[in-house]
């Protein structure tokens, strides 16, 4: 048996945005705070025997001293970073125009349209039918994390296949994105991940902890995966 | 603000079953960790302000001696029973027969078909598509449990407009049955209660919490309401 930890990262620096790609640093002292009680869960039977991690600052951090403080394996999934917004991707929200007419300023003759807060919300309201200016498309951002979970699951089963102890569960820890997680449980439950409620009504909380089993079968298509828990606070009590 | 915890009830005696409204007792041992740990919970800032239940033992128990204990407002609320599954409610699987073959019993001339397992495993696979005999339709089992959440939602509403101290968040305590949170869940989160991978791939184990944050406006349709975590262990450790 296969048991797998989505752990989105905690808050970052920065002013209120959209942060996709944008490579911000995460909140030292809560970052700090998640590490210690990862690793005091170390020296339970919940202990894990494996990293993935985003390739995103705000994930590797935690992943990386985690890894070296309780020598666990630790692999960079570079296809786990979070969605990519374009234009609008680490811009603060206060630093947007509110409608478009104040946010197109002449310069040099042309008009140059600056960011509106209007085409944000109309992204966020429908993520699936707009594409923000330079930014991933939600479809495209969906098969990327989908093909990385496969990969994922892939690996792991090999490994699982070559442990002696087959009647041990391996338990492997993902740190990434709160848009990663939302893709990752809309395909293991076969859900409609363009539905702006699933984007929209569904809170991953920072720091939260989603959890994956997979058992037997482990061919292909067969692979019985199940959500046993979504987005629950690991950082504070219940 | 609500917020409104969903608690499915613990392991109920008897052999595996599907257990709808069949009125089954549940383990007591359990059942009396759960009512503790939900009690010394009420010593903490998540006390909570008011309990609702399920008419059904294995949920009216825990929510009479919670209500009992803590002094807290009890309403049993009729509609918000498990889904009636007819003919194999409360049935052994043991007691099911392999295939239709062997179910067909010649008795006083007439052919008399008992339970087949291959009937149950049909309705598993595609529960919206099948009625089991004398059971409820999964369609009238979702508006039956949605009505019945609008209405707890509304009177919640009520008392909220009525309190005092507005900025203390209302804590709501529901007892009820893992089909029902199911359908709770799918209905907020906008999703399709159809699907059978959602009754197949979310696990809501016994004794776990699903939690709601409702948030102004509170007028009708805009009620902004949220998950922010589903079926999240209460009994262990994370």
């Amino acid at each position: 048996m296969l048991e797998i930890d989505l752990i989105r990262h905690v808050k970052v620096k920065g002013k209120p945005a959209l942060y996709g790609c944008t490579d911000v640093t995460p909140n030292m002292v809560e970052n700090a705070r998640l590490l210690e009680r990862l690793v005091s869960q170390q020296q339970t039977n919940k202990a894990y025997h494996s990293i993935v991690c985003s390739p995103l600052k705000r994930c590797q951090l935690l992943a990386k001293e985690f890894s070296a403080r309780c020598n666990l394996p630790l692999e960079i999934s570079l296809d786990l970073h979070e969605m990519n917004f374009g234009c609008f991707d680490g811009v603060a929200f206060d630093d947007l125009y509110f409608n478009e007419t104040s946010a197109k300023t002449e310069q040099y003759g042309e008009i140059e349209t600056e960011l509106c807060w209007s085409q944000l919300e109309a992204f966020l309201q429908t993520p699936a039918d707009i594409v923000l200016p330079d930014a991933e498309a939600l479809s495209d951002f969906y098969h990327r994390v989908k093909n990385a979970w496969h990969r994922l699951i892939e690996q792991q089963v090999i490994v699982l296949s070559q442990q002696r102890e087959l009647h041990t569960p391996r338990r492997i820890l993902v740190v990434v994105h709160g848009g990663v997680i939302r893709m990752i449980l809309a395909h293991i439950l076969q859900l409609d991940w363009q539905k702006s409620s699933w984007h929209q009504k569904l809170k991953i909380g920072h720091g939260s902890m989603s959890r994956i089993v997979i058992s037997q079968p482990y061919q292909d298509d067969q692979l019985n995966q199940q959500v046993t828990s979504i987005a629950m606070p690991f950082l504070e009590d219940l």
